[in-house]
């Protein structure tokens, strides 16, 4: 049986979701948007969504809007956010493509932009973003865990600092919601992905706080108050109500029980091979291990565990293919080769502590092979 | 049992596509862009998905493009076309609001653009683009069938028109698509909606053909080859490709049999109804019947049919409950007064002659109590 252990990059759909959306897949086809009972019964199930996820967030209902997933929460939040606001932009050197895409957007239509400096284990430096608060209104964005090395950044404090300065702040928390505690409070924008959490792809959800003004990326039809034009995905829709719902009441199981496992894969990889480096710092993720092995390229160990049909990633799904170095783990300080050695390791629900032994010992075989075909060719 | 007849708003999503997609959201749950064996078999039915369309269309897999719907196709290839060739930008007066949300925002971002006016049945004035595409480069976008009153613009006509003065032609193909012939010939750009044809929401397609430069609208991790950032919706995206060369293969089957039940629903209603008045053209979608009964509110005939179960619409989903009269009534010449009294009957595979019999007794009836509650209180 293949052991999936990159529920970084997506995560199963759990039954109890699938359940949910299926009559909405079926029989209740409805067009939200119509004011006949077809279309009723579907708007009144995206709004029991809405209300769901909003009390989960100590949000009101009318603070959550719907999107195609995190990408364009994050898209939305960022480029409608600073079209809105008309400020400076910053974000942290380590976040994910659609920030770090939407930043780069941003500057080529003349905002300025800033990049904020993380440590070596991911931690943004707060007196860097200190330093760039004071240069003006600006709007920041940071994500709650990284995706990569799961590092948590110290939001409470980097939202009153934001508070202090007037600036807005947006939270992708696209990787933290369901794995640690994430309220909204202090925070004006946040993101979130239904299939990180046993939703459905392709639904996401952007808290915007009141008063807090976002400029569309997609018009026309009105829909989500005007936020997000588009028939709405009732289906996915329902999926992502559900799976926020899940996440949130099974958040310290979860922790718990990933955190153990995790714990052992690396206790257990680490006792039986030599030159492996952990990514990240304590403060991290509770599922997510990353790593590197030196002189074993993550591209190498990904496509052998794969061979033995086990799923893990060097650097993010939104990034893979591309033969890049991570730019994490560049971020983090790891120079361009070394930081091609990343291999992330993402436990999820469906894992059980068996597939944890047999990720071990073929993460050790592997990494031997590896190593001894490379030292092979070199001699 | 209901009588479901407004499925130019939305279609219920066909049983063999709902079997398609299932094993994609429960067992196939790879990350697309994941390189490993769960990634490649996801990316395999993306890629099956996207050469099925594109050989629908007469187009290469290269040209067609994942979006999260039509309102997203519409918005990427006008917004996206017009940043990209800093052009003028044409649309008919009677688009889809996704259409015209797209030429508002051009325009609020300093671009000139104008709205060509239509004849009294919807036919776009040619003789009025053509003054206007004299003017200088432009981007055209024009709605192959109109979602509200059925009028087929002269697409040929009009893409011969576009080519001779080097403008690029968007179609909006999202109502057309399945209903009457649909091919890219001459089109620089084409929009379909999955949940249209049979498929489900929350997906859809633009094809560009190869050349032709569009800016995203989301960026980030460079899916959709820098197209359209965000994971791949893997489930809807299988059933759009299914959706699609099931609404190819049997384009003439349902343009027949919905033509015979739109026209039977037509004469019933005619037979029975007096001061009732047909909008559109002759050159109409089979399936569309939007008619207005003279001293009949659009919302009160909705309303009342949906009491007796059967669900029509007053404009379109995407505009409904504003309360504002159809802006294709008004463009086609009705005062705001009169646009308010459009019904539109869309007829759908899964409707039955019984239905259409229904139907038109239904109406009648409500038609009679409406204007005979309207005369009581008149006098």
């Amino acid at each position: 049986m293949p052991i999936y252990l990159d529920h970084n990059a997506t995560t199963p759909l759990r039954p109890e979701v699938f359940e949910a959306i299926v009559p909405f897949l079926r029989e209740e086809y409805g067009n939200a948007s119509s004011v006949h009972a077809f279309g009723s019964r579907a708007r009144c199930a995206i709004e029991d969504a809405r209300g769901g996820i909003a009390e989960v967030l100590g949000a009101s209902a009318a603070e959550i809007i719907f999107t195609g997933g995190g990408t364009e929460s994050n898209n939305l939040a960022i480029i409608g956010g600073a079209r809105a606001k008309q400020c400076r932009v910053l974000a942290s050197a380590i976040e994910h493509s659609s920030v770090l895409g939407a930043v780069e957007a941003l500057e080529d239509e003349g905002f300025a932009v800033e990049r904020i400096p993380t440590d070596t284990t991911g931690v943004i430096r707060v007196a860097e973003l200190e330093r760039a608060l004071r240069l003006g209104p600006a709007l920041v964005s940071i994500g709650w865990a990284n995706n990569e090395i799961g590092t948590l950044q110290p939001v409470e404090e980097i939202a009153s600092l934001c508070a202090s300065h007037g600036a807005l702040l947006h939270v992708d928390a696209v990787q933290a919601f369901g794995k640690v505690p994430v309220r909204k409070s202090g925070i004006d924008m946040l993101s979130l992905s239904a299939h990180k959490i046993g939703g459905p792809k392709g639904v996401g959800v952007l808290f915007v706080r009141q008063g807090v003004a976002v400029k569309p990326l997609l018009v026309g039809g009105g829909q989500e108050r005007g936020h997000r034009a588009g028939s709405e995905n009732v289906a996915a829709i329902v999926g992502m109500g559900l799976a926020c719902q899940l996440a949130y009441a099974e958040v310290d199981w979860f922790g718990e029980a990933s955190l153990a496992m995790r714990d052992r894969l690396w206790n257990g990889i680490r006792g039986k091979v030599s030159a492996v480096h952990r990514h990240g710092n304590s403060l991290c993720l509770p599922n997510t291990l990353n790593l590197r092995f030196d002189g074993v390229r993550g591209e190498a160990l990904v496509a052998a565990l794969d061979l033995e049909g086990i799923a893990v990633s060097a650097g993010s799904a939104c990034a893979a293919g591309g033969g890049e170095p991570s730019h994490v783990l560049s971020a983090i300080g790891l120079d361009a080769d070394t930081a091609r050695n990343g291999v992330r390791f993402s436990i999820g629900r469906t894992n059980a502590p068996d597939e944890i032994e047999r990720a071990i010992s073929a993460t050790t075989a592997a990494v031997e092979r590896i190593r001894a075909a490379h030292g092979s060719r070199q001699r």
